[in-house]
């Protein structure tokens, strides 16, 4: 049986996160302290720095020699059976039928590993917990966000926006790119007559969106010195790496006063309606962990890997990926202009897929609900999910 | 004699210091990546947040009973002549008196302990430097500070300022306050005759800008924590120490990435001339460190506690009062609404005497000049005093 002295070992690891949140929040809702310009500058920093070279610390430090291949193996088969049976549903309901395989991939398999699920498990399972987690990071980074973006990207390229012609011709107004119109378009124009072309253009765009991504050359980077690192017994010089953490080391909590400074600057917390963020976040919190089990039991994980494998699926209600498609930013109007005035305007860490799903018009509203929401009972439920996993037959 | 290893484990500890400015220097002057608002988002953070949560993370976790009273009557004895030899200095050429008296007793006796003082000190001579810094930073957050915004406000109260009348009429314009002027007025209106009121009305200016400083309060309640911790045995739970230690993490790299904003914002880097710039750094690196070995020997201070004692006043060439003054801010022209836009502007740490200095139009151009260049040059130095100080005469 789980001990209080156990939980409260978890809380001492978590609640510093909450902390850091609601003080953000504070900031904006009652001292008013930054302006919305203000709070960009803040996201920057986070995204094209903290995060980046916080991905960097913890790929770099771990042995990707050690891999556990069954964990791995696991996280690919939940993914699979994700995408295929919110594929299968989106078929059924013919409706918006790509949309909620986006939407429901997203949050049923991506959850913050990196900003929540670490403190989260180390306060549980210890260090070895946060090895098995540089690896699901390492997957996340590397691979999962690439896919995600290939999603939406796809989406866009087959034409099947929902955006209204009004709502083009405002983002034109405003002189700002439109590329789901632009992309619809073209073909439009072209039929299916000229695919090669389309599919390279495709792949262009995506490229250059992984390019301009910091998080991905930082975890590459990250990855590719753990490999040489690891193989040749090398370490960084200790001037390299204290240059790394001086940056990094404030990551965590500026990651979380980041988010809190999002939730602050929305106009609503459930902007979504009561019934959709229910659903999404049995979504996030019971479909996500059943399918880590699934997988899981499928591949033959038992004890501590499969507690672990299974909290860190709920540990936390948004994806994370940094990304940095300024203009697109720019390009969002309601919510995000309140947030930014600029065309410089920053990508805090955590917001991006709420980001991304604004600029390709699919389930803004759930995800902006599910990110400030789900953040506010990811640790409750993920403590729940300790005590229920917590017995001898698992 | 002082060993290579010793040397590059000091560089080890302080370059790093470097590398979070100069990235912040490239991110302006080169990527482009924030705007001067996006900047002060980031330096109001590190106002508020960072640094005075740094602040009391380093009082409340050193023990005040344990203080070293030489090390303390010899930093007063110090601060004391300083003052002196300015204020005769200062009558002896009879122009502008009162603001070599406050500009030479901030640059010769000031530095910035808690942010360069620390890392580079720890590097020399240990963990044990650490706990002689924790005193100094003590004395300057709360004495220190205090006086040298007391001979501010004295220095305006007095209706010495040199400001045209000119400017105060663009001040006016612009509707922001002008304290100054005010106070001036007031002395010209009321003479010598109603002497009690204004210095109750000085009395209430100063006690307001102290209880608008968060460092102030961060260093008061970590000192008075300090006493209870120390003397009853309680240590602080760690679920409030993590909370604390999430923000003032990352306060050391945030710290100097700010410094970095601000350099890179500069129009010009020696913006009071060669000659100024010299006579500045002359104080600085050796005016100061003079001082105290004056005040040492005078109390009796021999070994690694001299060294300590006169390398923390060269570690750094700018004094560091972190203050909220914002309309303050807003209201000084030139460089700062270059740096800022915003009436809710941000104090970075570091730069606030150049702030003060522009307020009460005492020395602002040699403020920043000594600010920019004298962190180039502070470790090299220091690494100098080091090598010269490590005679077993001392």
């Amino acid at each position: 049986m789980i001990s209080w002295p156990t939980i409260y070992h978890v809380l001492e690891e978590t609640v510093p996160l909450y902390v850091a949140m609601i003080v953000a929040y504070l900031s904006i809702q009652w001292w008013k302290l930054f302006t919305p310009e203000q709070c960009s500058g803040i996201n920057k920093f986070v995204a094209k720095f903290s995060i980046p070279l916080l991905s960097f610390q913890i790929l770099s430090t771990n042995n990707p020699y050690d891999m556990n291949i069954k964990l791995i193996f696991s996280d690919i088969l939940q993914k699979s059976i994700s995408l295929l049976g919110f594929a299968v549903i989106s078929k059924a309901c013919c409706v918006e039928k790509f949309d909620w395989l986006i939407t429901g991939f997203s949050l049923s398999t991506l959850p913050n590993t990196l900003i929540v699920g670490i403190p989260l498990l180390k306060g549980m399972y210890g260090d070895e917990a946060v090895k098995l987690l540089s690896q699901i990071v390492a997957l996340q980074s590397l691979i999962w966000y690439t896919l995600l973006l290939f999603l939406f990207e796809f989406r866009a390229a087959r034409g099947i926006d929902t955006t209204s012609s009004s709502e083009t011709a405002n983002e034109e107004e405003s002189g700002t790119p439109a590329p789901m119109r632009e992309r619809h378009e073209e073909g439009q124009a072209k039929g299916v007559s000229a695919r090669c072309y389309s599919a390279f253009r495709f792949l262009l765009v995506v490229g250059r969106k992984l390019v301009m991504n910091p998080n991905m050359y930082a975890s590459l980077i990250g990855l590719i010195w753990a490999l040489i690192s690891f193989r040749w017994r090398i370490q960084l010089p200790l001037i390299v790496s204290n240059s790394i953490r001086i940056l990094s080391d404030g990551g965590l909590g500026m990651a979380m006063f980041s988010l809190g400074l999002f939730t602050a600057l929305q106009t609503k917390i459930i902007a979504c309606g009561t019934k959709k963020m229910l659903v999404s976040l049995g979504i996030r919190f019971f479909l996500g962990p059943a399918l880590m089990v699934i997988s899981s039991y499928a591949i033959g994980m038992r004890g501590t890997l499969l507690k672990v494998a299974i909290i860190q699926v709920d540990s936390s209600p948004f994806i994370c990926i940094v990304h940095s498609n300024t203009t697109v930013w720019a390009s969002t109007t309601n919510v995000m202009l309140h947030l930014s005035s600029s065309a410089q305007a920053a990508l805090p860490q955590g917001i991006v897929p709420f980001v991304f799903a604004k600029e390709y018009n699919v389930h803004a509203d759930i995800l902006s609900t599910a990110i400030i929401v789900g953040m506010m009972v990811a640790v409750p439920v993920a403590l729940g999910y300790y005590f229920v996993i917590d017995h001898p037959r698992l």
